[in-house]
C-alpha cells in the first residue's frame, strides 16, 4: 500500500455523503486497469461529508496522466458535486521558510531536504531580520529579508507576495516567524501555510507560551501545527505533541524542552501535506494515515 | 461514521490481493441498499494479502440478516477466494476471565463491564487459586477453582474445556492468570484467547519481566497483549504501551507502575476484539482504527 | 530509598531560602541516629523558595515520635521560619469521595483500595443523586446523598460539612462530582480537595470540554487533577496527561478514550497526596518523585 | 537551581551508603561560603550504595576552584572512601563525532552546537564512508575517514586512538556508526562513549532491529542510547523513548518514524553526560534530573 516507487497518481475528495460513492470511485479506477495502492476514506456522520483519499499507479492505467482530471470530472466528480484535487507521485512541491531568529526548526527542515528525507524544493528563505543569514549560506539557498515595521508592513508583504508567486511557491513553512501574517497572503494561500505555535492549542495562544504555562503551573507543555488563518492562533491543526515537565523546570528549561517538540509537530505537518494527506473543512483537518 | 445505533452487519475479510476486491464489495452492498457506516482497508503489498472491514446497516438492506453470509459467498467471497466472518452489531459475545492472585486487571474488566461501557456478557471467572473469589462474590459471578499440579493439570484442563463450551464462550482474557495453557484449549479458541504480558515483549518474556527489567536498567517499562499461542508470550500482538521510568525506581515500583499499563492494554485488546476490529494472519495483527 | 517498610517519620518543609538549610536539617536526623530513607529538595530560584521532603526511619531515632514535631521546631524550625507538617509513614488517611453520576474514576479508586494498593480508609460515599449507590453497595460502602437545588445548596452544603468533621475526613476526592463546592467547604479543605478535570487545562475548563476539544479540531484531549480553589478549574495542578485522537473521532469516543485518562490522571494525584510527596505555593505544586 | 549563571563547581559522587553523608558534603559547602544551586542524591537500598550530584556558586567560596580536590578529599572524600569527579560549569567538553552513511543524527547533533543550544566544541568528524563529507564541509569541520577492513580494523583504531588523544577529546559520539569499537578503544574511554541504537533494548540488539520489529509484529519501536562497552548493545542504558506504529507500517516506515527517535534519544543522552548528570556503576546509570 505504501512502497510505491511506480508513479502514482493520487486524488483528494470531499463532497455531502451518499450512498455508493465508494463504490463509483473504486469502479471507475478498476475499470480503467489502475492498480489502488492506498485507500482511506472518512464520514463525518455528523456533518454528513465524505472524505477519501485514493491512489492508484499508473503504469498500466487506460487514461493519460493529463486526461485524469477530465475523465473523472465528467464520470463521477460532477455527478456527485465532489470537491477534488488531483496530484501526481513525481511532483515536487516548492516550499519557502519564513523565520525570524529562532533557528531549530530551520536547520531540522533543511536537514530533512537535505539528507533527501523530503523530496521537496526549497527555492529560498525569507525573514525579517539577518540573524540566521549563516544558516542560509551554509546550505547554499538565497536569503531574503523584508524587514517589517507598522509602516512598511503593508508594502514589504506585497513585494513578499510577488516573490513567492515569481518563485511558484506551493507551500509557506512558518518556522518561529515571529510576525502576523496579512490578511492577503493568508487568503493567497488557503491551506498553504502551515504555521507551529508553541503550546497545545487552545491553551495559552499568542506571545510567550512557555511563560503563561510556567506561570499556571501546568504538568505538561506542547506544540501545535497549523494552517494559518486570518485570526491568530486559530486555523485547523494538523499535529500535536505535548512533554512532561515538572516543577523543577525553569522557564528557560521549558524553552529548551519545547524546541524538539516544536521541530518534530511542525516536521509532521509539512510532511503530511507534502504527501497529499490533509483535508481541511470546517476549520479542522481530515489527516489520512 | 461511528455513531451507528441502529443494527448493522460487519464483515471482516482477507484474501489473496486482487484489483476490483473494494468496487465488487462497496457495490455488492450499495446495490442492496445498504448504507456504509464503516470501511477500512489494509493491503500488506509485502505479502500479497488483502485485508478489509466493512458495516453498513440493515434497515434497508434488500438481503435478510440471516442470508446475508450464503448471497454474499455466492456473489463475492468464493469468486476472490476470501475469507471472511460476518457478525451484527447486536451479538453480544460471552467473555471468561481467568485469573491466578492478582486483581488489578479483573477489577477494571468487571468494572467496564458493569458500568456498561462494554456490551459483553461474562457469565463466570476462573482461576486456578481462591484468593480472588470475594472479587467475583463482590460482582455476584460464578468462580470456578481449577487447581493446578503437574500431575492434575491435563485432567483439569479437560473439565475447565467442557465449561467453556457449556457456557459457549467466546473469548477467554487470561487476566494476569500464571498458568501456560495445554495446547489443547489453544487450538479449541483460536485467536480467541487473549494474555496480558507485562513487559514490552519481545523483551523479557517469560516469568518475572520486572525484574529482568530492573536488572538491565532499562528507562522504560511496558506491556503487551497478544493472542495466546501454544509458543509463549510469541503470539499476535494486539496492543502495547510503554510507561517511563528512573534509577529512582526499585522493582516494587516498576511493579506498582506496571499494574496501570497493564490494565490499560488488556482493556484496548479486548475492546478492539469485541468491537470485531482485529484481523490475525502470518502470526501477526490487523487493527482497524 | 523507597523500600522502608521500617515506621518512619516524613518532613514536608517550605521557608525562604537560605544557605545552610539542607545542611542543619540533615544533621539534626544523623545527630539523633535517624536512618534518612528519602530526600529530595527544590529551591524556586525565581522566588527564593525552598522545598524539602526528608523521611527517616525512627527505630533507632533518639526523639520520640510525638515529641520530634516540638523538638525540630525549636532546633531548626523556628530559626529558618520553615512551614512544616510533620506525618508518620502508618497514619492512614481517611478519604470521602464524591461522584455523580459516572463510575469509571469511582471503581477505580475503590479497586485500589479494596486489593490492597492504596493503604487508605474510605468509610464513605457522598453523591447529589441515587445513581452508584449500587457501587457503594457492592464494596459495601455508606453511600450519603445530599440532593442539590440552587435553594438548598447552602443548608445541604452545612449538613455535608458536619458529616465530613464527624467522620475525621483528611481528604475529599471529588471522583467527576458535577457540582461545584461552596467557598466554605473550599475554605476548610484547603489543599485537601482533589478534582479531576476532563481536559488539558487550562484548555477548555468548565462544562463539556470534549464537546469543545471535538468542536476545536485538537488532535489530542487531557485531564487534569488539581486541588479545588474558589475559581473553578483554576487551583494548583497535581498531574495532567493526555491521549492522541483523530479525525475519525466523534465526541462519544473522546469521552470514551477520555475516560481512562480520567482515571489514571486522579489516581496519579490521590497517590501523591497520600504519600505525603506534594507541597503548594503560590497556586502550583512541588511533586517531589 | 538550574539557572545560575555565575561560574560553580559540581561535584558528582558515589560510595558506600552511611549515615551522615548529606549532611557531611552539605556542610563542608555551607561552612566555606558556597551557595549550592542544585542537590540530588539517590540511595540504591538494594546495593547500599549513595549517589550525589551537588552544585555551587564560587563567587565567595573560600577554597580557590583548583585547590577544591584536594580540600575535600582531606575533609570528606577519603573518609568515607568516596569516588568522586569535580568539575566546572565552564568546561567546555570536546566531542568526536563518528558517523557511517546516515545523516540524521549528525545534522542534529551539529544543529544544536551551531546554534548555540549546546555549549561543546566538536573539532572534528570520524567515518569509516566518505559519504558525509559534504555535511562535514558544509559545518567547515575536519573529516577524518578510516576505511574498516576485518585486516585493517586494529591499525585503524590504532590510528584513530591516537587523533583522539591529539584532540583532547572527552567524549565519543556514535551518531549511527555502523562499526562494532574494539576493546582498546572501549577501555580507553570508559563511559565516555555514547551509542544511539535503533530498538528498545534489549529488544532487538545487533544488526537490522527495524526488520526484526516488523517480523514480530509489534506496536511500539523505539530507540535506546547507552554507553558503549565490549559487549554489544549491553552497555549501562542511559535514554530511551517509544513510538507507537500500526499494521500500516511497512519496513521503511519504522525506519522513517525511527530517525526521529533515534536523534532525541541521542541528543538526550549526551544532553544529560555534559551536563554532567550521569553516573555509572554495575551497567546502569544513575540520571539526575
Amino acid at each position: 500500500m505504501s512502497a510505491a516507487t511506480a508513479r502514482t497518481a493520487i486524488l483528494l475528495i470531499h463532497c455531502a455523503d451518499q450512498q455508493g460513492l465508494v463504490a463509483a470511485i473504486c469502479d471507475f479506477i478498476a475499470r480503467n486497469q489502475g492498480n489502488i495502492v492506498y485507500l482511506d476514506q472518512h464520514v463525518d456522520t455528523h456533518r454528513g461529508v465524505f472524505f477519501m483519499r485514493i491512489e492508484w499507479e499508473l503504469a498500466r492505467f487506460r487514461i493519460a496522466a493529463e486526461a485524469i482530471g477530465e475523465v473523472f470530472g465528467e464520470a463521477i466528480g460532477h455527478r456527485y458535486k465532489m470537491h477534488w484535487t488531483l496530484s501526481f507521485s513525481d511532483d515536487v512541491p516548492r516550499i519557502a521558510i519564513m523565520v525570524s531568529r529562532l533557528p531549530h526548526c530551520l536547520y531540522d527542515l533543511l536537514s530533512r531536504w537535505q539528507s533527501g528525507e523530503w523530496r521537496v524544493d526549497i527555492p529560498l528563505l525569507i525573514s525579517n531580520h539577518e540573524d540566521l543569514r549563516d544558516v542560509a549560506e551554509r546550505f547554499g539557498l538565497p536569503f531574503h529579508v523584508f524587514p517589517i515595521t507598522p509602516e512598511s508592513k503593508a508594502r514589504q508583504e506585497e513585494k513578499l507576495l510577488e516573490l513567492l508567486r515569481e518563485q511558484r511557491i506551493d507551500l509557506i513553512v512558518l518556522a518561529r516567524y515571529m510576525q502576523i501574517l496579512g490578511p492577503r497572503l493568508i487568503a493567497d494561500y488557503p491551506d498553504k501555510i502551515i504555521n507551529i505555535h508553541h503550546s497545545f492549542l487552545p491553551a495559552f495562544p499568542g506571545a510567550r507560551p512557555y511563560h503563561s504555562a510556567h506561570a499556571r503551573g501546568v504538568k505538561i507543555i506542547g506544540a501545535t501545527s497549523h494552517y494559518a488563518t486570518v485570526e491568530l492562533d486559530a486555523g485547523p491543526i494538523i499535529a500535536q505533541d505535548v512533554a512532561h515537565i515538572t516543577h523543577r523546570d525553569p522557564v528557560e528549561e521549558l524553552i529548551r524542552k519545547g524546541r524538539d517538540l516544536e521541530k518534530l509537530v511542525l516536521a509532521r505537518a509539512v510532511w503530511a501535506h507534502i504527501q497529499r494527506k490533509i483535508l481541511c473543512y470546517d476549520n479542522r483537518t481530515v489527516i489520512f494515515d
